[in-house]
């Protein structure tokens, strides 16, 4: 892990936090860190969509100060195949595939979800724990480690596989291949799941069954009115109050 | 409004709250009010299933004290047909029929509903608007007014014609008659809709279908694990949230 820069972001409303730049393996990453922390602190690991950190980095940054003011570290890396990383071909296509059969308005078969995601989570997951292995080496990280937003496959995926993630906030997706489905009757870890009712690009009904499925005793859905990006700012104060039950 | 009683409830843990009986119009109900207020409150109506207030009371008095902890009054009266008062004859036989079907593994008669709820319904909601007449014109009380749980059927009625109620956190039933189900379509205040998703007594997909018919702008469910007595200590915080937000 090899930090390519470093800036105080302070905006006079709270103690500020230290954005650091990284690159591990060839993949970039964006550390943050509460200015104030004199201890190790947890960790929140920032999922996003692939469209590329540059393209999301005024919300993860947004994101990052609201965990640093309940004292968390957020650490997010870029995904296989977005910003300046080689492309992933047989997504691009399934992508292609996907709008198609939107605008068509004919159903999304199987194959496409399959196509679009197994491979984005097949080579995210490992990356995201070379990152973690990485991240809690560092001496003002400490943990625990909890897991943010994002592709909710990736979540799923990681919530299985990687002990060390001890909680994880998703957000609802309906583009879930059967193989993650499954996957979700495993996840046992406590989950605060949000669901956007209206979201255009999501099937309601598919993110209810998705909840249901998964194996955790502790799971809380907080559906919220409005489309995919319209999450009213409240619901990440209730995020919050759930990483702070269990990474503190 | 007669005070019959007045005690300061006090565990050392918070500032304490003032605990005062009351009978209006052969009602009785209780009013909380936090010890520390030195100015106006705004107050909430803690809605209860119809089991009598003196049952009841160990959860009211728990809810009073959790709304007291962010500087609300809190206040409640006995249902028509519960603890003292005289039984409602229909309700009762409907109650009876209710079980039947639910013993027997039937389909509960939108008849038995209707007969179970609407005429709890339209003598509660006037008797909770007389009260609020009166708890408004005490000088400790100020407002704003929110409705919290209790049967929902209520809430939703009071919801629509109770302009002085601005913000209602409800308990999801499924035992809804059809004439509410459209009276939520007419809800425009903001709503914060608690959900056990594994509620024994009350149907899950019922409950989605009243949340996606409420009118409001602002409305967030919150789906938890569990029965319908098994509601996480940590759903009670994000509702006073809720309530902070509006009655602030």
């Amino acid at each position: 892990m090899r930090f390519t820069s470093e800036q105080r972001l302070d905006d006079g409303l709270d103690d500020g936090v230290v954005e650091r730049e990284f690159v591990l393996d060839e993949i970039p990453g964006i550390l943050w860190t509460p200015s104030s922390a004199s201890a190790p602190v947890p960790l929140i690991l920032l999922g996003h969509p692939p469209l590329g950190l540059r393209r999301m980095y005024p919300r993860l940054v947004a994101r990052a100060r609201s965990a640093a003011a309940y004292g968390f570290a957020a650490a997010t890396i870029e995904l296989p195949g977005s910003g300046d990383r080689p492309r992933l071909p047989g997504v691009e296509q399934a992508g292609a595939a996907l709008r198609r059969a939107l605008e068509a308005g004919e159903p999304v078969g199987e194959e496409i979800i399959d196509a679009l995601v197994l491979p984005l989570v097949d080579k995210a997951v490992p990356e995201w724990q070379t990152a973690l292995d990485a991240l809690l080496s560092l001496p003002e990280i400490g943990g625990p480690v909890g897991f943010s937003g994002g592709v909710i496959s990736i979540g799923v995926r990681l919530a299985v596989v990687e002990p060390r993630i001890v909680a994880a906030g998703l957000f609802a997706g309906s583009f879930v291949p059967r193989v993650i489905f499954e996957e979700a009757r495993q996840v046992t870890i406590p989950l605060h799941v949000l669901l956007q009712w209206d979201d255009e690009g999501n099937d309601r009904q598919a993110a209810l069954d998705l909840f249901d499925a998964f194996g955790s005793k502790e799971k809380t859905l907080h559906a919220n009115m409005g489309g995919h990006t319209g999450v009213p700012q409240f619901a990440g104060e209730d995020a919050a109050g759930f990483f702070t039950r269990h990474l503190r």
